[in-house]
């Protein structure tokens, strides 16, 4: 009868209202039926974080962290709540646990806290009960008891997390769309949905701007092997399995396409070509909290150089403010703060073992006309800079060109 | 500078929007300003509590409990997190708790828990760290750390049990209205504020239908001998003292008329007159959780005789269910259910010392020519059940004969 154990996470606009925690608890039970112990992880219903966070922006502009954790971390509370009551409903055992209750042990990095350890003693105690166990999703609790949440997309790592320690045979990740797919279907009708990709090429895909699962809880997924499958809450079909290795049929060079419009970028100009400059203005952003993305300086011919990078919109007038400030004491020139980007990768872990694979992303820049203005590489994958009015077509070009449509 | 420590509590009108949450922060700080050490326990914003119980009715008619306190603590952490943000806009040093972070142990008894211990051993820390310490109300965690709630009104409670465990000098309850009044004001304008009643007079009035306070925080306050002042979040002015001992300028006999339209009266006729038969329809009312309020049964000069008695109005049907099944064992006759009574009372320590206070409540009522269909009295009360419709008059006159109005 046993067939071990899953665990399911369900993101935000899959409990959007009693309805829709319904239609989960139905999902959830019909998997109890078939004989599977289940931990569910859920995320807090429809726009209530965003609401709280509303809530708390009307009373102050700068919230104390820690109160925010406290503020925020009601909204998965009210979830597991309702999803247990839902449950009951059908004629099976359930019982909720916050984070705190279940003893996922965070440090104190309050809004953006990492998991020490988790304490499941008191989920397997439940699941020994034949109970289906439901679990608040990104919150903890520091050892001070203060409760602590993950960052945004924490349920992911809740659940993640959770399948390592409970070693869950899988984790699905339910979510509003049917899974991973060659690049945003909203952009580019011709997308198609990937079967399995490697948690490397998940990783540069979540950070390349695709939102289906937090980067985070990917990395802890790869770190303990534990199998993902992305899937959709609204119907039964397969989603994606996010997996250490795919056999492909095929050799595939390049699995996606991703878009990021979410960045800016700042370059300073005129930078006096010796050492240390560089590392004075990103060590400075660093401690400031600015996290920079992309990285660009060209070797310089004259005694002057620029550098280029990028950075989260939301951080692009602090981190030019602060660049400022030390540029300033450098002799370097202007600084300046240009918003009208966007990010276009390709991402795959067949470009290890191809060559060329950069070469053709700029020829189908090229061909459409699209300036690139900044390029950077990694193992498995290749990002430009463009105007952020071409980016539409250039993940159009891209996804043609790649062959991904077929 | 230290002038000791103050409980103050907030309801949730108190803290109903931003606004408003700002305007208590204000006040709360003004009593930092004077010296004094603070805790501070609040509700949940407004209508909170009950929307989150429209949602579980969305799911559920029939909700576990101990998921309707996970889901029903929500509101209250909101409340604290949103103060402590309040307050540090301000300036000043605040930190928030939930009851189970601030060790207030209850029993399991889910949605109405007891408190059975307060570890204030946090609290005490973070006073003397100088912080003002924010408390979630009505909310506490049994030896399992199941989140558990403490009632209607609970946060009352809370305010009252921290209180005595921190040995406070005074316990602030602030709410909508000035004080107790000599009866509701919205019935007879001329009521007063009453400057001061004792422990048992507030717990008469609250358990009679004075809705101004929990009556079990009230016991609490008696039996730890702990000051409570109730008075309004929305002006300075004083409000009213409730102590162990009021001295009084004049001879006061009778301190305030309450009024309860929330009862329904069940009357079993034609009982046999036989040993017995009382206790099997009380015991098996108390068993199924049924809270039997006034019982009036007379002396029976034939074989048989009615009794009649009062239960919440929520409570009628499930109370009419039960009593017909228990008493048709007894030969007894039909079981009848009347919703359409109130219950209006005279409360007062004096009348210990008075004679002749029942007779004068009774002519007030003939006088009006309004029908008495049970009386019931204790030590400082006196409580006619009438028909609904003669309630207002019969407070009134009430009012007026005992001179409340002066």
């Amino acid at each position: 009868m046993h067939k071990g154990l899953i665990v399911q996470k369900f993101g935000g606009s899959s409990v959007a209202n009693a309805e829709r925690i319904q239609s989960v608890a139905t999902r959830v039970v019909s998997y109890r039926k078939k004989g599977y112990d289940l931990v569910v992880v859920v995320s807090a219903l429809g726009d209530t974080t965003d609401e709280l966070i509303e809530l708390a922006g009307k009373i102050t502009t700068d919230p104390s962290e820690r109160e925010m954790d406290m503020l925020l971390s009601t909204g998965e509370q009210i979830s597991v709540a309702l999803l247990a009551m839902a449950i009951h409903k059908l004629g099976f055992e359930a019982i909720s646990f916050t984070g705190a209750q279940v003893g996922i042990i965070t440090d104190s990095t309050h809004t953006r806290a990492r998991i020490i350890k988790i304490n499941a003693d008191k989920i397997k105690e439940e699941l020994k009960k034949g109970k289906i166990v439901i679990v608040a999703g990104f919150q903890g609790i520091n050892i001070n008891q203060d409760i602590t949440t993950l960052g945004r997309g924490g349920s992911d790592l809740t659940a993640v997390a959770l399948a390592k320690e409970l070693a869950a045979k899988e984790c699905e990740i339910y979510t509003d769309v049917e899974g991973i797919y060659t690049t945003d279907p909203r952009i580019e009708p011709k997308a198609k949905k990937i079967k399995a990709v490697t948690y490397d090429e998940m990783l540069e895909m979540a950070s390349l701007g695709a939102q289906v699962m937090q980067a985070r809880s990917i990395e802890v997924a790869k770190k303990f092997d534990v199998p993902i499958h992305v899937r959709s809450s609204f119907n039964g079909k397969s989603g994606t399995m996010i997996v250490k290795e795919v056999k492909r049929m095929e050799d595939v060079v390049v699995s996606g396409v991703t878009i990021n419009k979410n960045e800016s970028k700042i370059t300073v100009c005129d930078v006096p070509d010796r050492p240390g400059i560089a590392a004075k203005i990103f060590n400075h952003l660093a401690e400031k909290g600015v996290n920079v993305d992309m990285i660009v300086q060209n070797v310089s011919h004259t005694r002057q150089t620029d550098i280029s990078f990028t950075v989260g919109k939301a951080d692009a007038k602090k981190a030019l403010r602060l660049t400022k400030k030390i540029s300033g004491n450098t002799g370097s020139g202007q600084v300046l703060l240009d918003d009208d980007i966007a990010r276009v990768s390709i991402v795959g872990v067949g470009m290890k073992s191809h060559t060329g694979v950069a070469a053709t992303m700029f020829d189908a820049m090229a061909e459409n006309k699209i300036n690139i203005e900044m390029i950077s590489t990694s193992d498995i994958s290749i990002s430009c800079i463009i105007k952020k009015k071409f980016a539409e077509t250039a993940v159009k070009a891209l996804h043609e060109k790649f062959g991904l449509g077929k």
